[in-house]
C-alpha cells in the first residue's frame, strides 16, 4: 500500500492555532523572497556542462550522506546500496536497485530532515503525489527519470525556477576558476561564485599534501620554499578569486585554536612540513597560525571568514580506506570556542569592514560562548544551524539559545550547505518556516509587534544573508 | 487537609487541544501492550521468594534513592528516617514513622518524577483517592499494607497485572544462576532473566576486590591466575548467563574510554592487581581495555552490550563509609563519547548481529555524539533515558535531540532501569505518553501521517525493545 | 513613524489560551508580592545621597553592559555613544545624542531581555506611550528627564513604589561600611544591607592588588602578615558586615575548584605573593582554598555562601586598557562543578544551617551536575538564571532542567543581580511570570493541582529568596 505525499501549506509552522496564523502571515511575506545562497557544495561543472542529472539514484541518493548513513546504520551498507568506491566511474551500477531498496525503507527517516527535505523535493519540485514505498518504486523511477530528462531540470533552468539569486561553490585554493568564468560570461557575473577553502594546504601529514601543494604553486604561479612566500601565494589567489567574484573564504578544521606563531616558528613547521617531518602537534599550531593569518588577509581584502570547524573527519580508518570521505562518518566533539577564539577576536574583531562568521556542531555553545561573543565583537556573526543542526528542531532551539544575548542582527540568516541541489529550495523554506514560527510566538507572547516580526523575517531570510557577504565588485 | 489523587486520563501528553487529541489516538494503541523490561534491578530472590512486601515504608522509600535524596536534600536525614546501615537487617526500625517524614514532605516532590510515578502507583495500583498528607499518613499505611498483604500484590502475581512480558535482573559475574533456573522451572523460560553484570572484577582498587575474584573463580570453576584465564573464564560464565536465558551484558563504570591494550600490557597490569600493586591509573586502561573485548565477545556470543558510563559513583566519602553505595549520592560529570567509543566502534561497529546500547547521564551529548554515531554505525543502538533523565521532560528533550540524525529506529525504545518494581509500570506508561505527545506534535506539523505514527510508536514500546535484544534460544 | 508601547498583562505567559487562563490565576497571586532583592550591585551611595538620577543616558544606557554590548557588536562604539572612560568624570559629554543613537537602534533589541525590561520600565515606571524611534528620541528624553526630576523618581522614593523590602548591595572586603549605618538609622535596619565580596584580596597577579589589600587591613585594623593574620582579618570583617546587617557573601571566581590547601602551603602562597613572586598557578589554588575556607566561616557565623563562577572577565586586553571592567567582554566558559564542588560539599554538604547558592553561566550543568548536587546535599541551593540567562526562555529552560532532580525548593526562587535599578521590579516581575507558565503547564499536563501550583508560586517569589538567607539579627 502506498501513501499519499501532499506539502501541507502550514508544514513546520508552530501547531496552536492563533501562533500559527500569526506565522502564517509572516511567512507570506518571506516565501516569496529570492535565494541567496553563499556557501554550498554544488560543483561548477554542474553548471558550466549544464547536462540533465543522471537518475534519481544518482541525484538523490549517491551524494547524500543524511541518507545514506541512515540505510546504513540499519544494516544497508554501502555495497548493497551499489555505491561507487572513490576512483571508480560516478554511474551507479544499478541504479534502480538502489533507488528501490531506498524506497523500501522510507520509514527509517521518519522525524528527520532527511525525509523533510525529500518530501519537498519529490512533490514541490517534481510533482510526485505518492511517497516512496516498496511498492511504487519503479514507478517512481520512471517518473523521477522522465522529469530529469526535461529542459527545465537541467541546472541552469533550475537555478531560475529556485529562485537562487547567487549561489557560491567552494573551491580548493589550487582550484582553476576558468569555468567559473565561463559561467559568469554565459549567465552574467555574480551569479555562481566561487569561495577560497585552502584547508588542505595545511594538512602536511594527510595522504596527498604534497600533490596539492604542487598543484598550489602552478595554480599561484609561484614557487613556494618557505612560509612568506607561502603567505605571498595565499593572498595572490585569494586576489584570482575576488576577481572571480568570491565573497568568502571557508575553514573547516577540527578545531578553532587561533593562536598566532611567531612568523619564524611558523616557517620552521612549514620547513619541516616540506621535509616529511611535520608532527601533528605542529600541523595543528600551525592550522591555528593561519586561522589567525586569514582573519588578517580578511582585513586586507575584505572577504568574509566562515569559519566550520568540530567535526572529527573520517571517524572510521576502514569506511575512509574503502570508501574515502564525507560518506557519514564524520563525528562532532565539545568544542571551546571562548578560549580558543579569544586571540583572533582580540586582533581583528573590532577591525572596520571585517566579517567573521562562526558556525558550530556543538549546540551548547551557543548560548554559551558564541552568542556572548556574536553580541559584543562587531567583526562576527553567528552562522546558520550546521548540517547536523540543520534541521527543524536544531534552527529552533538556535534562536531560542542565541537570541538573548546575541539578538537577531548579529545573526548571518540562512546560510545552507549541501551537495544536494534540489535539497536547496526546500531548506531555505524550511528556514523561513521555523522562524516565521519563532517570531510568532514572541508576538503571540506580546514580545515583539506583528510589523516588527515580518521585517526582522524578510531581513533574517534575505537582508542578512546579503549584508554578512561584501557586495558585488564590479 | 488532604488532597483528592486520581490518574487523568491526558496526564503527561501535550496540552494544546489539537495536538492532544491526536495523542490520545497514538496513546490508545500503545497503552495495553506488554511491557518488555530489559534492564532492571529487582532481585531475582524477589520473585522465586514469591512472598508478599513487607510494609509501604519497605516497599516505596528504603529502596528509592530518588524519594530518600530528595529528603535528604532538604535535611531530612536518613538517621531521621531511619534507613538501615549497611550490613544491619533489612527492615526499618519503626516504617510508620519514616511513612509519616515522606507524607508530611509531599509537597517536596512537585514537578519530579517521583511524584509522577508515585501517583500512578498509589492511584493506579493501590486505588488511593487521597495523596499523601501529614492527616492522612497512618491511614494510607494502612491501606497499602492491607493492600500488600493480599495475595494479588505478590510479586509474581503482580508480574500477570503488569502486564510485563519479560523482564531481567542485573547479576555481578560470580552470582549463581540457581535461582533463575528455579523460577524457570516453576513459571516457564524467558520471563524472568539474569544480566551480566561484570564491572566488579576489574575495580582492583576497590575494597573487596579480591573476595569478589575469588567469589568468581569459584563460580566459574576456573583458577584465574593470569589474563587469559580471565577472559576464559569470562567467557564460560558469559555461556552459562546465556543458558540461563541471559540476552545482555551491562557495564556500568565512569568513563567510557574502550582502548584496547596490547595483551601483554593487560596481563602487567592484572598481575599488579593480583600482587595488590594497580594503580587507578592502570585500573582506568584496564576497564577500558575490558570493555573492547567485552564488545568482541558479544560479537562473538550475541549478547546485547550496554554501556551506563558517566557517573562519579559514591561521591560523598563520609555518606559511602556510613550508608554504602546506591543512595543518591552518584553524580554524573561531563562526557566524552566520539574519541571514547571510537576504538570499540571502528573494531565492531559493523560487525554482523552485534548490538551496542549506549546510554547518557550528560543530555548534551545526544545531539552532537551519540545520534550521529548511532545513525553511522549498525551495531549501535540509543538507550532511553536513564535514571536523572527517565523523567517527563528528559524524554521530550531526548526525542528532539536525538531523532534528527538517528531516527527512532537506532534507539532502543524504553528500558527502564529501576529497583522500585512497583513503578515499572508507571515508567513503561509515562515512556509512551511522552512518544505519544511527541510523535502527534509531528503529526500536527504534518511532518508526519498518523498511521505512520502509531505504526512509530508501536515500534518504540514494544518492537525496538524486542529487536534490541537477541530472540530466545529455545 | 513611531510604535506604540504598552505592557500587555499577559506578557511572557505561554500563548495557549488554556495554559495562558491558569498562568495568569498563578500570577495573579504572586504580582502583588514584595521583592526580596539578596543580591544586587546598586551603590549605597545611591540610597544615602538620594538625589534625582541625572538624565536618561545616565540612567538607562551607561550603566547597562547589556545594552552598551549589543550596540557596540552592531558597531556603535563606546567613542561614539560618548560613554566615559574610566577615571573621567562621571556625566556623559553629551546625553542626549547618546540617547539618540540609543532610540534609531532599537530594532536590534528585539526579542532580548534588555528589549522587555526597557518595555517595562518606560511603559510601566515612567508611563512612555510611545517605543523608542529616531523620530521621538528627543521628545523622550525630554519626557524622562521631567520625571527623574521628580520627587517620586528619587531612590529612596523607588524603594517604596518598587515594593522592595529588602535590597543588598555588594561591597569589597575593605569597603566602609559607614553609609550603610546611616541609611539604617535613617530608614530602619534590614532595608539596604551589604554583601561580603572578598575576590580582590586573593587576585594577587592583577594590577593594585597590595593596593586593596592595604585598605583591607585598615578596615580590618589589623597587620595581614602572613595566612593566620588573614584568616583573621577575615573573620573579623565578616562580623563587621553581620553587624551592618549582611546576610551573605558573594564569590565571583573564573573556576569552581574549591579544594583546600595545607595551611603551610597556603601561607607559602601568601607569602610569595606579599613579595610580589605568586604565580597564576599558585593564585588559582589560593582561591580554590579560600573557597573551602569561606564554607567554612559560612558554617561558623551563618553568612550563605554565593559562588558566582564561569565568567572569563575582561576578555579583550585593549578594550580593558580603554574602557575597564564590567562593558559587556565577560565571556562564559564551559563548566565542571561536580568534580570542582567536591571538596567542599564533602566537608561542609551536610553542616547545620549551612547556607550554599550556586550560580552558572553554562546551562549545560544544570542538569547534569547542578540539579543532581542540589538534590543532595541539605546545605546547597540553585541559584536563579544569572546574567545572560536572565531572560525569559534562561528561565524557562532552567526550571526544565532542573526540576526533575531538585524539585522546587532546592532553588533559591529568584535572585537578581543588576546594576540597573529601574529593572529590578521588572526582572523579578518576569520571573513570576515564567514561572507562573511553567507551573501552569504543570497544571495543564494533570501533574499538579492548581492549589498547589499557587503555592509554589508564592514560595518561589518570596518564601524561598527569604529562607535561602538567614532572618535579621536584631
Amino acid at each position: 500500500m502506498t501513501r499519499p505525499l501532499a506539502l501541507h501549506p502550514d508544514r513546520a509552522l508552530p501547531h496552536e492555532p492563533g501562533v500559527r496564523a500569526i506565522a502564517r502571515e509572516i511567512l507570506s511575506q518571506t516565501e516569496p523572497l529570492p535565494l541567496v545562497s553563499m556557501h554550498g557544495h554544488v560543483d561548477i561543472s554542474v553548471f558550466v556542462d549544464n547536462e540533465p542529472f543522471a537518475d534519481p539514484a544518482e541525484v538523490f541518493i549517491r551524494p547524500d550522506h543524511y541518507l545514506t548513513r541512515m540505510l546504513g546504520s540499519q544494516g544497508i551498507s554501502r555495497e548493497a546500496l551499489g555505491l561507487p568506491k572513490p576512483g571508480t566511474a560516478a554511474a551507479l551500477p544499478d541504479p534502480r536497485r538502489t533507488w528501490r531498496l531506498f524506497c523500501q525503507n522510507w520509514r527509517l527517516y521518519r522525524g528527520t530532515p532527511t525525509r523533510y527535505w525529500l518530501e519537498d523535493v519529490f512533490a514541490g519540485v517534481f510533482g510526485l503525489t505518492e511517497a516512496p514505498a516498496a511498492e511504487n518504486a519503479d514507478e517512481l523511477f520512471d517518473l523521477l527519470s522522465e522529469k530529469l530528462a526535461e529542459p527545465g531540470y537541467r541546472p541552469l533552468a533550475l537555478l531560475e525556477r529556485f529562485g537562487i539569486e547567487i549561489i557560491s561553490t567552494t573551491d580548493a585554493a589550487w582550484d582553476s576558476l576558468a569555468k567559473h568564468s565561463l559561467l559568469a560570461d554565459r549567465i552574467g557575473p555574480d551569479r555562481v561564485i566561487p569561495t577560497f577553502r585552502p584547508d588542505a594546504l595545511f594538512a602536511f601529514t594527510a595522504r596527498g599534501w604534497k600533490e596539492g601543494l604542487a598543484r598550489f604553486e602552478q595554480a599561484a604561479g609561484r614557487e613556494i620554499r618557505d612560509y612568506p612566500t607561502l603567505l605571498a601565494a595565499l593572498r595572490d589567489r585569494r586576489a584570482d578569486f575576488i576577481d572571480a567574484g568570491a565573497r568568502a573564504t571557508d575553514h573547516g578544521i577540527s578545531t578553532s585554536d587561533t593562536t598566532p606563531l611567531d612568523p619564524a616558528d611558523a616557517d620552521r613547521i612549514f620547513q619541516a612540513a616540506l621535509s616529511g617531518e611535520a608532527t601533528m602537534e605542529a600541523e595543528q599550531a600551525f592550522n591555528a597560525n593561519m586561522l589567525f593569518e586569514f582573519a588578517r588577509m580578511s582585513v586586507e581584502d575584505g572577504l568574509t571568514m566562515q569559519l566550520h570547524p568540530g567535526s572529527l573527519r573520517d571517524y572510521d580508518a576502514a569506511v575512509f580506506a574503502n570508501w574515502g570521505p564525507d560518506v557519514g562518518y564524520d563525528i562532532p566533539v565539545a568544542m571551546n570556542y571562548s578560549h580558543c577564539l579569544r586571540p583572533l577576536l582580540e586582533a581583528f574583531g573590532h577591525a572596520d569592514g571585517f566579517r567573521f562568521v562562526v558556525f558550530t556542531l556543538d549546540e551548547d555553545v551557543f548560548s554559551r560562548e558564541l552568542a556572548p561573543l556574536a553580541g559584543a565583537y562587531p567583526a562576527m556573526r553567528l552562522g546558520a544551524p550546521w548540517w547536523f543542526l540543520d534541521t527543524p528542531g536544531g534552527m529552533r532551539r538556535y534562536r531560542e539559545a542565541v537570541t538573548d544575548s546575541a539578538g537577531f542582527y548579529n545573526t548571518t540568516g540562512f546560510v545552507d550547505d549541501t551537495r544536494a541541489y534540489f535539497s536547496i529550495p526546500a531548506r531555505h523554506n524550511l528556514f523561513r518556516r521555523v522562524d516565521a514560527g519563532y517570531l510568532a510566538t514572541l508576538v503571540a507572547e506580546h514580545r515583539l509587534g506583528l510589523d516588527e516580526a515580518i521585517e526582522t523575517a524578510i531581513d533574517l531570510s534575505y537582508n542578512l544573508p546579503r549584508s554578512t557577504y561584501p557586495a558585488a565588485r564590479s
